[in-house]
């Protein structure tokens, strides 16, 4: 299968080395609007050549859209303009604005709306790494609004990945995944500022970061031009757990300054739940 | 030499076993008020032997509290109280209440304060490794008030433990933590509350949660009778911290509510200033 990859980034270029290493592509063409980012796909080996965006979507048979949220809005109408049998799928982190953006496509049925769960805070082609998604999972939304072959096809290819499937609407996607990803984000970029603005002796924070820093403000080094779209399109979801968020901060400074001690006890073992969760 | 090591947990189940490792004791003496805990230190030959605290302190010449940071306050007084030459440190969070609760014991400087940068989510002596401190920071608190052999002591300790000395006054450390260890745990804590508050779905989390919400919520799992002494004695420093983190999760929300997308992409980029940090 001849798979074109748009945005040969973090996402992309793991893609691209997982999809050729299983063997599901025969030809990875890399498209993506940045000159050293092309020369880098083809340096590091990720794609076999790089081709621009019209001609990437006439030589392939599936078309993975790897880039920021609203850069796929942009382009997903024109892409699916040029669309005969092709499959094409995203990768973005928000779901509901970009299926509606498509709702009344001709073409709708060819585009499959995928997220699949796994990133580091790192991006760019030097960020790929093989074996990136196994054994992670992969959400695909509103599937009954695909044809059944261009279905199949995303599902080969995340099954070529390794990922396990999970089939959920846009909507509920998108509520999920501002607890689960987007304020985690949020929460390790205030957390980085908080530190930075307070804490001028940065040999100190270099001295004294143990892991549990490290593991809470690592997200901070995330790309804003990743993120600043993702909260755009999920603005009101992720409002709503941020609100929440602050409420339950809000908590922990009142049992300190009214050392109560007791109920800090309790939000503690409340928070401890999280190993029903996590292992 | 021979180690008493109260508290047989998390920190001191692996101090036990690294400076048996590394030849720095021949003997390690357990202390501990949990007679399960007794039980494990010995199956999992964590010590040697298991002791009264009196007795330990008595046949010891290095003695090791690895305990909540209220429960060394209690202790201090009565362990120098019965301390000829023994040497003795502690290994907790918090330093300044600490030290201020045996300024002016007889004995005030056979005690070494200090606090090993590493540690992890889980607790008991089930949960000690091999191997643990390697390579991190250790603080050591207002060495000018120390005995020269008992900080020469503790000094090898550390150093056979393979860590590196950091050396700072006990106001200093509590101010600097409050940053990079004890903001992180509460920031985790409400962020485990806000997911299970709000996401009742707790199948959807467990299928969706990706490596980026695990490592933000893990030190949510971390065990309130360790963390809530910690809070009361670092209250001040505490919620000094935890007011500029809610403060900077506010510049968000506003950015959100008021769609101030330059701004927010100019807040991200200052949180990824902490790359400058963390590598």
């Amino acid at each position: 299968m001849r798979v074109a990859i748009v945005g040969i980034g973090l996402i992309g270029g793991s893609m691209a080395l997982a999809l050729k290493e299983q063997g599901f592509a025969d030809t990875v063409i890399g498209v993506d609007e940045n000159p050293v980012h092309q020369a880098q796909a083809l340096t590091l080996k990720l794609v076999d050549q790089v081709l621009p965006l019209d001609q990437a979507i006439a030589a392939s048979d599936l078309v993975i859209l790897a880039i920021p949220v609203n850069a796929a809005e942009k382009i997903l109408p024109h892409v699916l303009d040029l669309t005969d049998k092709q499959v094409i799928m995203d990768v973005g982190s928000t779901k509901e604005g970009l299926i509606n953006c498509i709702a009344n496509h001709p073409k709708r049925a060819r585009f499959v709306a995928t997220h699949p769960m796994w990133g580091t805070e790192y991006s760019g082609p030097q960020a790929a790494v093989t074996g990136a998604f196994r054994n992670k999972a992969t959400v695909i939304c509103n599937k009954e609004e695909n044809d059944a072959d261009a279905l199949a096809t995303v599902e080969a290819a995340y099954q070529a990945m390794g990922m396990h499937r999970v089939y959920m609407n846009a909507k509920d996607h998108d509520v999920h995944v501002a607890y689960v990803s987007h304020i985690s984000h949020i929460t390790s970029f205030a957390l980085a500022n908080t530190v930075l603005e307070k804490e001028k002796g940065e040999d100190a924070i270099f001295e004294l970061a143990s892991g549990g820093f490290e593991s809470t403000v690592r997200l901070a080094k995330s790309n804003p031009d990743m993120w600043v779209p993702i909260f755009m399109q999920n603005k009101e979801n992720v409002l709503d757990v941020l609100n929440e968020h602050i409420a339950q901060l809000r908590k922990f400074k009142s049992c300190l300054e009214k050392e109560n001690y007791d109920y800090l006890k309790e939000l503690i073992e409340q928070a401890n739940g999280i190993r029903r969760i996590l292992k």
